[in-house]
């Protein structure tokens, strides 16, 4: 079975609105700019390739919207990338759709077009962006198994399968993957507090994948990787940096650390258009403060004494002197990665 | 202030009740064996040393009870240590406590005793025990304050201040302490999952203490570590074995490696009876696994597709070479642990 949980059609983005799950499987059919970079904020739709991809649509949803009213294309693409950039700041994902739409419309102004030939020519630029990523994560779990062939027990953070992505996944769908060669693997599933997208989201996942799994609380990683022997911790990332630095959900940073006192390998799993070669090391990569209320409530109930005294970063940037390997689409990629990346750029 | 969160009156057990903290203060009062071992139990009384109170005092007034059934002293003895050694498997407090009483009863029964001077004396041994603990926790935050007085932020896990103890507490209790000579410590305090002892507990108590403080996730400590610049992370001990391996409340072990990899100073803080010389390490430890539902329901919410695929500990091994020091009453302990506990029992 593959979930869809983002298709465009007949100008309308359908989503698979992630808030609700695991309790609702309901589709939102958004239709206007707003609405999308609002299911962005709010996390209906996440996962770093998954906003990527969002974010395609929503540009070429947006360019209709102010092309109606009468804007010039440059002040329409302005003004949609500005709103779209401020949806959220640290997947590279976005930056690069936008980036590559807004190169396409450069493209096409160059020649003699109607407006109409310029949506459909965007339309097809999204579809080729969430197509790739289909395409990405085929080829991030071929190039995953033959490191992976003999695990056992791997541990997963987050939720890193179709919900975050075009369609099929990243950490999570080498695991699928790997699961269809090694049927006695189990998924230890951390819950990934403060929003839950592991017990909620992934553990939902391997559910219809009918992957045998457990789900733990974030804290008992370091535990469980001891009495479970795992195998092997794979994670996603939100941006990679040049020296291997990874921005991945918060409590990356932790499991990392953990593997590495237990000496288990720590792979890092994204299309290589997350690495971000423009950036040297995870210092400069800008991390997504969000509301402290995500801590401070739950489901309506209050659980500290003073809901203004949290703190709750979206990510945590995990040292690539902790990673064990990158693995891409293009190949897998080991330390030292400023040499690896710039070796698989050709400079 | 000076919370009372556990006390002993006209054969009562009077307990702050800690499932319903931070929006409900109240009191209960326990009367007999059943009831305050199923307040062990649900966790309405935890934390290592004041089980180990919560345990003298449930011995005195369960042999009360089987006494007035007719049972002989040694019966009851039997039937009311089993009784209470079924609730929590982990602290060693709770084990030690039970023994202290059962010597109590050798030395009296060799005497001319009546029930009456039996329990009269029981009472006071089981009042000693929780005024050692009180004497205990100031003598670690004495102990402690060489090793921390640069320390300006610091991280702790759980709950280990008043409501973990006989009124005082360990890490929490030396924090409050180090707070005195330190009016700029901020204090990070993770949430701890899945019961919330951080956010619910001891945001409750710093409030009190009015010392600043801010919760963050429990995944968030790594980064948290390196944001915040922290100085030095505190945390209680369930158990400690022979060679340094501590266990305590789940997440300690993460903790542990996260800060091992910063090269940040790990302390733990208990009282030395909280020391089991008899376990050699850690792997020896028993490690309570608590129901599945703390994990997959919150507040009547299911947070998980299937509620019966998780993982529970409540507690986790942090070996010894990860442990900076242990700050007890007695002294504190450098490693080699081994060495240096036996250094203390004079062996």
């Amino acid at each position: 079975m593959e979930l869809k949980p983002i298709s465009f059609e007949k100008w309308n983005l359908r989503i698979l609105d992630q808030s609700l799950l695991p309790e609702k499987e309901k589709y939102l059919n958004l239709e206007d700019l707003s609405s999308i970079v609002d299911a962005i904020k709010t996390l209906k739709v996440r996962g770093a390739p998954a906003i990527g991809i969002a974010a395609a649509y929503a540009f070429v949803i947006g360019i209709r919207e102010e092309l109606s009213k009468g804007k010039t294309i440059e002040e329409s693409s302005e003004m949609v990338i500005q709103n779209i950039k401020a949806s959220r700041p640290t997947a590279v994902n976005l930056f690069n759709s936008l980036e590559r739409m807004k190169i396409k419309i450069t493209e096409i102004v160059g020649e003699n077009y109607s407006h109409k030939d310029l949506l459909n020519e965007l339309v097809k630029e999204a579809e080729r962006i969430h197509e790739e990523d289909v395409q990405a994560s085929r080829k991030m779990a071929i190039n995953a198994f033959p490191l992976l062939k003999h695990v056992r027990v791997v541990l997963t953070h987050c939720n890193t399968g179709a919900l975050a992505t075009g369609g099929l996944g990243t950490a999570l769908y080498v695991i699928r993957h790997l699961y269809k060669a090694r049927k006695d693997l189990l998924v230890l599933v951390t819950e990934t507090r403060p929003l839950l997208q592991g017990s909620r989201l992934t553990a939902w996942e391997l559910e219809k994948y009918r992957i045998p799994y457990r789900v733990i609380v974030d804290s008992a990683a370091a535990s469980a990787m001891e009495v479970f022997d795992v195998d092997a911790v794979l994670v996603g990332a939100d941006r990679v940096a040049l020296n291997g630095d990874t921005a991945n959900k918060i409590g990356t940073f932790g499991l990392a650390a953990s593997a590495k006192l237990q000496n288990i390998p720590f792979y890092v799993v994204c299309p290589f258009t997350s690495i971000d070669s423009q950036t040297p090391g995870g210092k400069l990569i800008k991390i997504e403060i969000r509301s402290e209320s995500e801590i401070a409530y739950f489901n309506g109930k209050k659980l500290v004494p003073d809901p203004n005294k949290c703190w709750n970063p979206a990510f945590d940037v995990t040292p690539g002197e902790c990673v064990s390997a990158i693995i891409t689409d293009r190949g897998v990629l080991k330390p030292p990665y400023e040499e690896a990346i710039l070796r698989f750029l050709g400079r």
